[in-house]
Order: C-alpha cells, then structure tokens, then sequence
C-alpha cells in the first residue's frame, strides 16, 4: 500500500497547486473566490481526482492529460460538502476538523460558492484543451449525469428523506450508490475514458468503482461508530444521534465488517479480469478499506 | 409588438412541454422532480429561450435546433431564482405571485432542485443531438461562463454584498450586467452561434443583448416602484425597503426614464448595422421596455 500513498503525494504536488490557481484566475468578487477556495484547500483526501489519475498511470498516460477533470471532480465534490453543511441540510459546523463554509463566510455566500463551484467545474472541462470535442461531450455528459438528479442530487434527497426512520439494506444501498457512488465512479469511468479503455475494460472499472464505493461508506459507518472525534474531525456518533440507518445498526458491526470485506473482494475481482496490471487501484481500494480517518 | 407576441405564444406550445418532460423522464426521487416541476411551472415570461429561438429565427433556423440549449437556459435561471429566494438569501415568500420553492418544499429540498437542475442543463446540452460536438462544447463553455463566478453567480455575490448601502451608478451596472446581463447575452450569443452568424454579426448581437439587458432591469425597478402588487407578484417597493440601490434611487425617476430609452435605442442601433432585417428582435426589446409586469 505505501506504493499507493507515495503516488498520491507525488501527484499533489501537481493537482493541488493547479486546482488553487483555477480559482485564483477567476475574475470575480474576492469574496465568493476567497469562499470557494477556502472549501477547496480544506484539507480533502483528494479521493476522487487521484483515483482518475491513478487509471490514467493504469492506462500508461500522463496525469497532466486528466488534471482538468480531476480539478472539476473536486470542486463537484466540494460543493456538495458546501451544500451539505448548510443548517437546512445536516447543519454541521465542522467539516475536517475546520469550520463549515457558512459558519466562516455565512450562509448566502456558502450557498453561492456551491453554485459557483458547481458551474466552474462545467466550464473547466469545456475548456480544456487536452482533449477531442467528442471526449469533452461524453465527460461533461458523464459527469453531469453522476451529479445531477439521478445521481448524487438524487442521493441526497433520498438520503435526507430517509432520516428519522429505518431503511432497509437496498434502500440504504440505493442512497449511498447515488449519493457518493456515482461521482467515485465518474473518477474511474473518466479515466478509462481517457485512457483509452475499451468496452469490457470500462465495464469492469465501473465494477470495481461501485465496490469501493459501498467500501468506502460502510467504512464511514464504522469509523463514525469506532473513530475518535480527534481522528475522524467530527462529532463522533453524530449518525447514530441522528437515528440514521448504517451499515452497523442495520447488519450489526459485525455484519458491517463482513460486508466490507465482500466489497473489497469485489474490487479485487474486477481487477483480476482487467486483463492488465493495476498495481496502483488494488492498493487504492486497500487504502479505502483500512483508512482510520 | 403583436407578432413578438404571437411568435412567443405559438412557440410556447412547442417549448412548455418540452421542458415539463425533460424533468419527467429522469429517474429520481419523485420529491426532487417535484420540487424541480413546480419552479419551472411557475409561469415565467420564459424571455431567454424565447430571445434565444427568436435569434435563431432571424437566421432562418428551425425552433427544433434550440430547444435544447432553450431549456438548459429556462433550468439556470428557474435554480438561480430558487436560490436567491432562500431565507439566507433575499428570503422571499412569494415569486410570480406563487409561494416560493422553499415555502412549499422545504429549504433542504429547495437547495437541491436548485442544484439538480443546475446540474441536468449541462447534461441536456452535453446529450443533445442537434448539434456538431465542437458547438455544444462552445455551448456549454459559454453558458458556465455566463452563469458562473465570472458571470451570474458573481453578480448575485456583488449584489448581496452592495445591499444596505448606496452603490455607484458603475457597481449598480457591473450587478446587473453580470447578475441578469451575462444570463440574458447567452441566450442571443447561443441563438448566434446555432444560427451561424459571423463574427461581426455575434459582436452587435452581443450589444444588442446587453442593452437590453440593462433595459429590462432599468424597467423593473421602475415597475418596483410604480408597479402594483397585484401586477408583479411581489410587494410593491420591497427594494426601496430593504435600502437597495436602484436606478430611480440613483437616477432619479425622470433619469431612470431616460436611461430607459437610451439602452433601447442602443439595441435598436444594433439590430440596425446587423445587415439583416430582424424585425422579432426589434419587436423583443420593445415588448422588455413596455412590460407592465
């Protein structure tokens, strides 16, 4: 796994600075820039655009080639972190262990970083010029759809509506597949895109991107029960003081371990079929699996 | 006037179902696609995709190529319009006359139809085939743009922060022209692109589209003021109220007037050197000015 951790902080080195000065570029008012970078350099594990880029090393091509739509995925992901915070929705006033957008800049302007964010990620993609019309078109398609109604949008609203009472396992799954696993796997769709994968190929990493997805979220629910407030920087048990259905109240912890497990094998699986080494995502999904925060 | 009015009337029939079903045929929450529905039935004047398909017109093109890009356009606007009601926001009870999103629906929900359907017009434009791949990225860029921190979202942001003092008659112009001005110009540059317009053509097209942008504006402020409840669906004066600068409040009445029919006879003047008759457009800019509501 150090492989894994070592090319995450060699490409940061590349990524970080890059997705800053797409916001520093813009001519805006200072404020909905300082708000919008604010979010962006809050310290994210950078899950979504280093997973695209670790397909396009898995593909053999440059990370430069994939580095506007890793900027665009994260200022997706970012944004709805913003929106999420926001007292109508989870009302956090942690995130990361950092105040929330709108407990530092307010509400109205939190809400306007989202939008903006949201917007920008669209615009940085039609910009770019590392790609072919045809491959810029089927991105923003591709990303739009993953972020959008029937995707995280859709996630979200499903998830709000079913706080304050028991899910059950598929309507649980059907939040988290929407919520967060539609924009994981536009991280890998995009680079196998990108890359050059064929059919079969894309098939399988969207496999693989739905197993670490679930993975990842029952690992959230474990964490949230077993983490330590210091560690994971939020109010530990929040879900649970929330009544909300997670993988532990609904399949006991145990029962979330297992499940773990499974996803994790599923990944390994998807992999296997691949038909060519990925050294880099098999060690992207143990990663995920055995984070502590 | 009447044959504007006709047109928007007749092209209505083909653009109101239009949208209602690209809504309907998303696989979401129903709540979500509620919610979405209800603020894009509210019953707007529609005036930018209507600007839109009339340019179109004016270069001999089909309604058909536009409706895409007309509904992507009528999507950013109605998610503008919902946000900017939020509490947080200018926290309005009612818009056209109707009880606003969040009043129906809730804050959380209103947040994201704004978002979700941010986000589905990227989509619509990215899937629509009516159009080469190089023009829908242009599209798309162009629309990000205008509706991004650069353009709508940091107007709004300009406008919020310029609340509760007395602006310039440049910071008033550099609100609107970015908060409605860059919005409203897309909808003209896009019927210009479609049409095929060249790039001189584009340039006066894209004057035209501020002047009126500047004029619809003028015109509502002077509606806020002498406007009745009844007409415009809102209470009469809530500008004055909250302290907002506006064009009577800099200008005077008379001079809010008389910038009134300048930025008119600047779009005039530009449809005149455009070198083709466009006599829709003309009939659009006088219908903005002589609007009671």
């Amino acid at each position: 796994m150090t492989n894994i951790k070592r090319y995450i902080e060699e490409k940061s080195f590349v990524f970080e600075p890059y997705l800053l000065e797409r916001v520093e570029i813009l001519e805006a008012p200072v404020s909905i820039k300082e708000s919008m970078a604010y979010s962006l350099k809050a310290g994210g594990k950078r899950i979504r655009p280093m997973l695209l880029l670790a397909v396009l090393e898995t593909y053999g091509q440059k990370a430069e080639k994939g580095l506007d739509v890793a900027c665009a995925l994260e200022m997706i992901h970012t944004y709805s972190l913003i929106h999420d915070d926001l007292p109508a929705m989870d009302d956090d006033a942690l995130r990361r262990g950092q105040p929330t957008n709108h407990k530092v800049f307010g509400e109205a302007t939190a809400i306007l970083a989202g939008d903006g964010l949201l917007t920008y990620a669209f615009e940085l993609i039609a910009s770019s010029t590392a790609h072919s019309p045809e491959h810029l078109i089927k991105l923003i398609q591709m990303l739009a759809s993953a972020a959008g109604p029937e995707g995280m949008v859709g996630g979200q609203m499903a998830d709000m509506e079913g706080e304050k009472r028991m899910l059950s396992l598929p309507e649980l799954e059907y939040i988290h597949l929407h919520k967060t696993g539609r924009l994981l796997a536009f991280s890998v769709m995009a680079g196998a895109l990108i890359g050059g994968a064929d059919k079969r190929e894309t098939a399988l990493l969207e496999k693989y991107a739905q197993h670490i997805g679930l993975a990842f979220q029952i690992r959230d629910d474990i964490l949230d029960v077993e983490g330590t407030e210091e560690e994971i920087g939020k109010r530990v048990g929040s879900d649970e003081s929330n009544e909300k259905s997670t993988y532990p109240s609904l399949l006991s912890m145990a029962g979330a371990k297992e499940k773990l497990a499974e996803e994790l094998k599923g990944a390994y699986d998807a992999l296997a079929s691949l038909g060519r080494p990925a050294p880099l995502l098999e060690s992207f999904a143990s990663l995920i699996v055995e984070r502590t925060t």
